[in-house]
């Protein structure tokens, strides 16, 4: 079987304008709010028309001790034009989490599939 | 035929957890980036269990000379309690225009339904 | 406050492409599974390019005893031409209630804005 | 770095009740709507309740002449006890290609994480 897994592309994203980059804290508190901000093109922006686009970023975190991701959120980037306006592919979003572990950033370009990126993040 | 657009609700977000609270510019430059935070609870912190969450927000954008509203973003928030982990109902999203016009928030309660909220942007 | 829910508009959907057909049983018996077919342009079809197409349908469901609707679904139509592609706004979902109610379907046409359209079901 | 793409798992689907069985046409005509049905737990069916449900599924297209998969559709399966309401991990979804090709559906159980599986579409 063919598996959608090995499709998912990655790179530095200093060359590379479609890999999600991660910015969040190296370490945090057990509990406490953290918050992740992912940009797509942050050193070269990517195209956002009608015909390329970025569409959507998806968040998910890997607990050390855990056999499987737990998504943390989706998001869609809905506008590329229509009547002058245009989404940026730039989001914040906030979680807790009692444990240390890896989160991952995924996103869809509408001409250039899945790529994925991941910052370790350590719970004191 | 009855109308969804009857179910939503709004109110006084300090006094009522489920109102989107919008933090956005009040003026900004035409195609300038535009910076808008919606934080469900933030006054009064809205439950986060997996029998009752927050479920998504949607942010549109009406321009003041357009006849429809466009969608900027759809953001999920998946997380309520699996493996310790809590997504909270707080997003920051970036778009452009140039036009003024009105931001809406709209937000999902996976028991009390829909509800909505709404700022002036004006661009110069 | 301007209300995003006076910005959905429905019509016959045999005159207007927009307005999403709900096929659904009009009886059912508690618990049954219920098949939900919404369709966007069953009569008249609507464009689907790049620049113009319907992006989502949601369907809610609100029992007559309820005092909020539910989410039942969301569904993205996301291939508008890429490589050849197109996705059509036609989906097929399946729920299952003990209660009579209300199926509400919603949709968004990215230059057109939202519409709705609603059935009865009844829960024998 | 680590891959999210190692993450997905599969199997077979008589036994494995996380991966999504593909109903398709295994042959059409170019430009013949293709009607793709995907359910999670078909032989062996799924938990759905508030603490264990399945999210989401995603299907793909990826073209045999193609260097990246296109986003076909996203289902979100929102309702698992609200009110007495169940949504089923069962969508049908419609497109067309002019093109031979791999359909992907992956999905996404909240306890169990991510699942894929893939079928062959010949375009005559
Ligand atoms: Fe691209
Ligand atoms: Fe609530
Ligand atoms: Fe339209
Ligand atoms: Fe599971």
């Amino acid at each position: 079987m063919k598996s959608i897994g090995t499709l998912y592309q990655s790179g530095d994203w200093k060359g590379e304008k479609h890999v999600p980059v991660i910015h969040a804290p190296e370490t945090v508190k057990s509990g406490e709010p953290i918050e992740v901000k992912v940009i797509i093109g942050e050193e070269i922006p990517h195209p956002n028309t009608l015909e390329h686009y970025i569409g959507w970023v998806k968040v998910y975190f890997f607990a050390e001790d855990a056999k499987f991701p737990v998504e943390i959120g989706n998001y869609d980037f809905s506008a590329h034009g229509e009547n002058g306006l245009f989404t940026e592919p730039n989001i914040t979003t906030r979680f807790t989490t009692e444990k240390s572990g890896t989160i991952f950033a995924t996103s869809y370009c509408n001409i250039h599939g899945l790529w994925e990126n991941s910052v370790e993040l350590k719970v004191e």
